[in-house]
């Protein structure tokens, strides 16, 4: 039996602390099965006796349950564990829930089956019903693969929630955003090291990493960031001491397999298949009050092509967020784009629903 | 001694007629020397007994003196041979000029040597003034590498050039742009078949060269472009027909060692090179009626960055470019776009200096 791999980055010390709630055996949409899989989450304040102050937080590209919690959630924010439940939880192929390098067995790592947002959300509204008994949600909120899931929480289980805020995001991908996430692909699966998905350790695709980081340098900005020189701000010395010591930083301490696995659930991602193809039948299911909130310089996820989506969403209004920072300020990279999120998730959270 | 390489793409019967211009031994601004260097060029129409009415075309990445002459040369549009005297030039590494893949011995291939967009210009210079005998040039015009060109003529030669329209580039490349460069180069570098450049064959570097052509496919166009499903107009029948046998088919019929050569030169574009680093002073040179042109869906050189570097020359209109095919629209994808950078030009070349 093939063992599963070690890899620190996904641990109780650099991640926790985190929960572990038991899937069991998991049928996945493209007919694959997660066996005795496991969905991690992490949570901030009480529930209440109404049961009805739960937030709900599903994780971007890459992202976990603590980076999220480091960036957005403190007394006194608009997501305020003294005031809300707020359960982060994490993507499975997060590495955190069950993800190829944590999974045992000729299941694992290059055989890891195809999981969709769908698998997700299903997974998610599990632990919410049957582990927490919540019956609705004051509020889904996530950026980028976040604000898939919020989207298709919204979509599948409309009852459920109450508001909705996706952040830099759409629920059916773009085919730019595909080829995007191609090219991410590309660039780690094209490494010799990778072997189909069977390395020894993430290190051995060190150059494919390295190279992944290197594309989201380009399109995870923007131009004025660059130009601007706001890796300043962030206490760099250089475009390349920021790429090397951030994004390739981060990026090359992940297992290639589970970034292999969020990317194809990305490129997928799609609300419509609930009703044969028809985005706009699909929107038009959503009760949750809805803001959509683009990134004004995000390079793949542009405003245009949320407010197209937006327009079909019933109880919905666009709220544009600014930030030369573009699509990797969901990250926190820049305090004035955090700012302008509370205000937002605050207005949201006051509307009666 | 090495032979030269056998790669159809740049043969006369694919790009000609054009001619070859001998440079002597060339001695190049980052200290190589380029033995029995050739620029290669293609002219159309005559110049006239007042030798005024010379236009030069400097050409963009990866392109030709051909595909200038095909999208943007015919009579009784803004470039027109009966009226004027249309110089395409090759810039050097593309293919036609001395490059990489047609240089012999062991100072070509792998060796060959960095070129900077001076060294361009000084060849092109010495064409213009040596061989046709032209003492200043009515337009100098050219899109993405080609308004580097532009630039450093009227940065270099200011006396030379009555009028410029740089289109869809910068004189100072922005460290966005090069970071996006440098994925290009990572793109076909990676390739265990570059070998350091000394493969037998473009053919050996196919994966890199596809791979390469897939960040172009991200980048190049627009997220309108796919969202629209604007290829449907070009003749393909999917996003795959278009990126398989457009933007792979052509980068894969292309020599490595010369899109490497061309992207380095790209990325180390500056006019403020003249200036000790005083972008201001080098642009504040110019003394032609300029017309700066970038598109406003380019993803790398966005109208900021253009707007930017207009404002720092004197005489000089900022014209935005409109069509949903982004940075690789130059290349004539858009009927729309090409009217309007035909009246632009129109308008330039009326304008008396």
């Amino acid at each position: 039996m093939q063992a599963m791999m070690n890899n620190p980055f996904y641990s109780q010390e650099m991640q926790g602390p985190f929960q572990s709630y038991p899937l069991g055996d998991w049928i996945l949409e493209e007919g694959g099965t997660l066996r005795g899989a496991t969905l991690a989450y992490a949570t901030h304040g009480k529930l209440n006796k109404a049961r009805d102050n739960a937030i709900l937080i599903p994780s971007w590209f890459s992202g976990t349950s603590k980076v999220f919690e480091q960036a957005y959630i403190a007394k006194g924010r608009a997501l305020d564990p003294s005031r809300y439940f707020i359960i982060c939880v994490n993507q499975l192929g997060n590495g955190l829930s069950s993800s190829p390098h944590n999974t045992p067995g000729n299941g694992g790592r290059g055989n890891f089956p195809r999981i969709r947002i769908g698998d997700d959300v299903r997974a998610q509204h599990k632990l919410i019903t049957e582990h927490f008994g919540i019956s609705y949600l004051a509020l889904v909120v996530g950026g980028s693969m976040g604000a898939q899931q919020t989207y298709e929480w919204a979509v599948r289980y409309p009852a459920m929630v109450r508001r909705a805020a996706p952040i830099a995001g759409t629920a059916q991908n773009t085919p730019h955003d595909f080829l995007y996430t191609e090219s991410l692909i590309d660039a780690i699966k094209s490494d010799p090291g990778f072997k189909n998905g069977w390395y020894d350790s993430h290190t051995e695709v060190r150059e494919g990493l390295a190279r992944h980081a290197l594309l989201w340098a380009v399109m995870g900005l923007s131009t004025a960031f660059y130009k601007q020189e706001f890796w300043r701000q962030l206490g760099f010395s250089s475009v390349d001491d920021f790429r090397t010591n951030l994004l390739e930083a981060v990026f090359t301490a992940m297992d290639p397999n589970n970034l292999l696995c969020q990317a194809w659930k990305w490129q997928h991602g799609d609300v419509a298949r609930h009703t044969g193809g028809d985005l706009k039948k699909a929107l038009g299911r959503i009760t949750a009050k809805t803001f959509v909130m683009p990134i004004d310089e995000d390079m793949f996820f542009p405003p245009r092509d949320c407010r197209h989506e937006q327009k079909m969403i019933k109880s919905s209004e666009f709220r544009v967020l600014n930030s030369i920072c573009g699509h990797l300020v969901v990250t926190g990279l820049d305090p004035d784009f955090l700012q302008q999120v509370d205000q937002h998730l605050k207005e949201l959270l006051a509307i009666p629903v």
